[in-house]
């Protein structure tokens, strides 16, 4: 027999494997490179999630995540029907991707961005069409969503941090027969939001995520809002018992209580307008940020050093080894100290470096 | 614009949707309709579980579950590179499914078994062949294996409990070029397993469940084994953070306490003999059981009759509208307690109803 190896897809077989932001499982890392939030879930999550490890763990969870759907319906004033949790925003990219995009299906979206919308696309053999981002972030005036199948926006944007208006993503809506995408990850971080246009574009799907305002990445939850006909079809394409219980719980509990989330946030913010002053003071050149991380550009010394010297300080930031992004690092902003170490740290790095370094 | 829904690619479009067993969210029910564990998990997980109800849950998981897979290394003599853990066994037949089978590729599988099976082909619009089980549900002789892409095999099988041999697994392998998957959900239920054809069949792969056996259906988590280099193609398909933290907790303790399991298992071995026995006493066929359900056929009064009337009495059993399955009753086997319940009600029904109820 031939190698089992040859029986791969082929576009399977082509594609290289997407790496995550590093995951250190040894403990004493100041961790700003993965955009976690610095401060934990609510207490009321940890003790429901307490309460619920019990023996009905044996039990499957909703498929339907209603008591989670709800809870979203009421804070965000859609119906149910026009919801759907997922395994994490990634989930429902992927459900996204499967459900509308096929073979040479032109798929268009801003470079750069967040790299996983390319691995999506090659998985479902759908043509990928990337257009630089203006410098300043800004989408190009002849960014080209009316031809496409699905357009993919993050906003706030990952690397860059920066936020899309209203107006620019509505006139998007406005060109556009196919599907757009406003992944919302970083949005409680920012002034904005696109949920409204849903009223009056049936074919905009907006995601979300708990992990990054919600302090949890660790429980995997996203959900996704559109016209009821869309997430119809979508639910086809779902894992039935996508979201495990404990998740589900966790869920509920956090928008139960949203107040914590937002103080977070709110503490978030503030600590990123010191990131950025800092950062500007240090004589980097710092994007505008509506998330909870910067993207922090400077020329020398180079910021590939910058990282590794950083690394091995036990400061983890990000460095993507990429077109518009050699010279940048993405900083999480953490809580205060952490910022305040990290600030430190760049300021004795910049100063014992010298070009022969 | 035209509606938007005409936006779903058409092998979507046409799809139904799969539709899970009941999972009522009011309590009160004595459910034996979905194969759930009557006992609780392990003490150690739930202890453990608790404990990791804390400040990292802000964190991402370990995207590589290295915890779960040195585990399952040790238990099982394999390599960590031999095995992925995955939200659910289900995400893991969607990751073989997309990583080996396009349109028109051929995937067989025997009928009556897990109906998700087509629902996973369809996705990929791979084309399903299906062929009947014998009636006693061994495979036929001419189950056309050799010329499929994939073969996919429920072993022990649901909805009948039955397990085919070793040497019948190990004779499709034998025939096979294609991958064939042997979905080992229910096999601590039985005596047997084929992870030993893993050493001379690099195209086979063995998926299992914490699920059943682990009594850890509500944390969704499955694992595969199979030759390194398909597990490192197949983890491109992959979401990358696609198991939350809580659930790799769950998985590593309800390793570490595999005894617990044992002893459940062993207790559910006993209660499926009395509940074989007394369903046969009742004037029930049943085929012999190797999982922790058992497939009961009766021609009257009607399953369908006896389905609705166990509801009624708030006991939930499955009862499949579908061919070779009209006069059956899937029951799941419960604590001594539920299956007495179950016989008593039973015994009640046969014994009033009359050809014209």
């Amino acid at each position: 027999m031939n190698s089992p190896s040859e029986l791969f897809l082929p576009h399977i077989a082509q594609m290289h494997g997407y790496t995550p932001g590093e995951q250190p499982q040894g403990g004493g890392f100041t961790k700003l490179n993965t955009n976690e939030n610095p401060y934990p879930p609510s207490e009321t999550v940890l003790q429901r999630l307490r309460a619920a490890c019990g023996g009905d763990l044996r039990l499957y969870p909703d498929p339907q995540a209603l008591g989670v759907r709800h809870r979203l319906s009421q804070l965000f004033g859609l119906s149910p029907e026009q919801i759907m949790v997922g395994n994490g925003s990634d989930e429902l990219l992927n459900i996204i991707l499967r459900s509308f995009a096929g073979p040479h299906h032109q798929v268009v979206y801003p470079y750069p961005t967040y790299p996983y919308y390319e691995k999506l696309i090659q998985l479902q053999q759908a043509r990928p069409v990337v257009v630089d981002f203006e410098p300043d972030f800004s989408l190009p005036a002849d960014f080209p969503a009316a031809q496409a199948r699905i357009a993919l926006i993050a906003n706030p944007n990952s690397p860059s941090g920066t936020l899309l208006s209203q107006e620019a993503i509505e006139r998007l809506a406005a060109q556009m027969q196919g599907i757009l995408v406003i992944d919302e990850a970083y949005v409680d971080f920012a002034v904005g939001g696109c949920i409204a246009l849903l009223q009056q574009y049936p074919h905009v799907i907006v995601v979300r995520t708990l992990s990054k305002s919600f302090s949890l990445a660790g429980m995997r939850l996203g959900f996704c809002f559109a016209a009821p006909e869309l997430i119809a079809g979508m639910w086809k394409v779902k894992d039935h018992y996508n979201v495990n219980r404990l998740s589900l719980v966790a869920a509920e509990a956090a928008l139960d209580d949203i107040e914590t989330m937002r103080a977070n946030a709110a503490r978030i913010q503030s600590t990123r307008t010191c990131l950025q002053q800092g950062l500007r003071g240090l004589g980097f050149t710092v994007w505008e940020s509506a998330a909870n991380f910067v993207l922090a550009r400077i020329f020398s010394p180079p910021a590939v050093w910058l990282y590794e010297e950083l690394k091995k300080r036990r400061i983890l930031v990000r460095y993507f080894r990429q077109r518009r992004l050699e010279d940048c690092l993405r900083i999480t902003v953490g809580t205060d100290q952490e910022i305040a170490l990290l600030l430190e740290e760049l300021k004795n790095l910049l100063q014992h470096h010298s070009p022969s370094t």
